[in-house]
């Protein structure tokens, strides 16, 4: 355990105690908890991934938990509120003063993934009635973070523009505010989607930009501090779920957590490898007489895997990236057939080549090379279909796509050689 | 042509035509080129990726490509110089004003991935003897984005302090700016990789931190946006690599170049598919009697495949945030070989059952279920060593881990399953 804290001796954020209670095992976590103090035990508490978080609530007392909600803010209870048992979370929504309760119900209305739900409430409206003097005097007071602006409002909460702050701070004290109010202004809308969002906030190299609802009324802030953590979380997902992973895996989960985490991927990969061994049962025949064929079988099924899924993760974020239309797809796939044909060749070439140099069996190298090419041909083809169709049916193709995609070519792989075998070699 | 050029209306800023250029098939991308105005060409030739920009420049003639050179500043040249022909590199070069030339030529002492090559080089830095209210008149004039705090520097110009810019504001005029600068402050070293250069800036809460060099002298400055861009490409680079691409494949490169890019990857992975076909052919005379082991090696090798890159995505990604070490690499090993048992005990009893049912056959059934048991923990012990042994030898785990590991449970699980098959079976 003191290894663990000395090796780790080079932690020195708040922000870095997560990490370090998540890679301590689990028997010896508890230890490492108890020796921090409350203050770094709130804010670990907020920033451990949810199952680690679960455990916790499950290994202190209640009395603990209360306490370490008790100086939750409303961003921080944003952050966790889905995965808090309900008692903790009623408990945690009363520690809230009224105007933060009343935000709380306000961003609960939204869904996880719609702006609306990841605001920033940091004080930065101003009434569009407020003399030039008195905003002077809050600049000086100082600025919350990422402020290049205030954002004005009318009496009834409606967002009227924008005022620089470097603009304000030029006036004359007799200026009216309003003069200095430019209308032509950027603003975010609270059901947008968070990705969509970052990405505009982004491109308008803003350092945050003014949201608000349906209606018009000013809900709060989108800082580049959120874009930021978004697009950290949502990478840290995909290559989660490119490993087959859930996305709250922990280090240390438990054993069994682990096991059942794991195992949706397991079973659906399940089905897909029976799928194979089906196409390979129809040449029992074939198989017990030209033996070769079930050697070189993982050759077939794993060339086309590798290159369909090349195809695939250039397809996926194209799409992604909204490159990929109507008008474009036809071209991308005919590109990609030629890629899988010139592949094709050149690679079952060299495989044919090498195999008739192993087994000195020309018939054999032939029905190889025949099928790898007929294979990368397949996927090339799936590479680009199965994203584009899946993304039609609003399926997200970065997790389906490349089971899907084995299974294309694992069966048009074994179809193509033991099917060729079969007619050319018995 | 034109139904890509609607379909992508909703393009609005200027960033996005070089996803704009990148959508468009190769024969038809000159002349939807043609029609961007010299402005949005020259800021688009710095934004596509390398291979399209080389494209460009042999589809351009040189004049043309000097002409988009003419207005290129430091930060620009600095992101393309890399793959930059030479004479259009001196001709860039020589576009720079002399401050700009000697500020290249000291980038250029840094890696890519080190700090000194990635610094943004706004005017942020004042003398420390200035007056505070010609300080004052800076901020009036209006700053640059990123920017909370001044960076005072001594006459050798070395970094001596920060003043924070709210600090100034509220300072009387006739006040000394010595007063203001704070002395204990954070600052960042050339040298320093960009990653954990994003990681302290994003902690330190601050918007962008200053740069000295191993002898103190203030460099730049290193602001959230580079962080911003630096984690969005990283993440963009472990997408492709995950999916056995070339970090710079563009949707639409010639035929030739995808061939190329991606012939290493299938290279590499034949290697593995004829290591497991020599280890099938171990076997031929069992295969030639029990024809069904043969119909169902792929349910064994994509067992072990899907198992073992789960704990190698874990492992990765732990290695990577800094969480595992030597005291606690045991612990996990130990970890994951119970999920492996675990889950090989639940998989092996599903598998060998179904397989019973629907081939009848007891003995076929036992060998199959107790090669899936073995196989799932060998995939977790190479899923946790084989990331471990890579880092420590300082290679990338991410990149080469998942080869290694398919072989090793390719390998493992037709030795154990065919063995045992020849073993029982015959």
């Amino acid at each position: 355990l003191n290894n663990v804290l000395v090796d780790l001796d080079n932690v020195l954020f708040n922000d870095q105690y997560p990490l370090l209670i998540e890679a301590v095992p689990l028997d010896k976590r508890f230890a490492v908890w108890s020796h921090l103090n409350i203050d770094i035990q709130r804010i670990t508490f907020i920033q451990v991934k949810t199952e680690t978080r679960l455990w916790l609530v499950d290994s202190l007392s209640d009395e603990q938990c209360f306490e370490l909600l008790a100086e939750i803010d409303l961003e921080e209870l944003l952050e966790i509120a889905e995965a808090l048992p309900d008692r903790f979370l009623t408990y945690a929504i009363k520690q809230l003063d009224e105007s933060q309760k009343a935000l709380y119900q306000q961003a609960q209305q939204y869904d996880d993934n719609e702006l609306g739900h990841n605001l920033d409430y940091d004080y930065v409206r101003i009434s569009e009635k407020l003399k030039v003097s008195s905003a002077k005097r809050l600049v000086y007071k100082g600025l919350n973070n990422y402020t290049e602006e205030f954002y004005t409002v009318n009496k009834q909460g409606i967002l009227t523009g924008v005022v620089n702050i470097h603009t304000l701070l030029n006036a004359d004290d007799s200026a009216l505010l309003s003069d200095l109010i430019e209308s032509d202004f950027l603003k975010l809308t609270a059901n947008t989607d968070i990705d969509d969002a970052s990405e505009a906030l982004i491109l308008s190299e803003k350092m945050s930009l003014p949201v608000c609802d349906e209606s018009g009324l000013f809900m709060g802030r989108f800082t580049f501090a959120s874009a930021y953590y978004i697009k950290e979380a949502d990478a840290a997902k995909k290559l989660n779920q490119s490993g087959g992973l859930n996305k709250d895996e922990d280090l240390f989960s438990t054993v069994w957590q682990s096991a059942k985490n794991r195992g949706v991927w397991l079973g659906i990969n399940l089905i897909t490898a029976f799928l194979a061994s089906g196409v390979i049962g129809l040449f029992e025949v074939t198989l017990q007489q030209v033996v070769l064929l079930a050697v070189l079988m993982p050759v077939v099924a794993s060339m086309g895997g590798i290159s369909g899924s090349q195809t695939l993760t250039l397809i996926v974020r194209g799409l992604a990236l909204g490159q990929i239309t109507e008008a474009n797809l036809k071209a991308l796939l005919i590109k990609e057939l030629k890629v899988g044909l010139t592949n094709g060749i050149i690679w079952s070439v060299i495989i044919g080549g090498f195999t008739y140099l192993w087994f000195n069996d020309l018939g054999i190298s032939l029905v190889l090379g025949v099928a790898i090419l007929g294979n990368l041909i397949a996927a090339a083809a799936s590479g680009v279909l199965i994203p584009s169709i899946l993304n039609r049916m609003n399926i997200d193709p970065a997790l389906s796509g490349a089971v899907l995609l084995t299974t294309v070519t694992d069966v048009v792989g074994f179809l193509v050689f033991l099917g060729l075998g079969s007619w050319f070699l018995l």
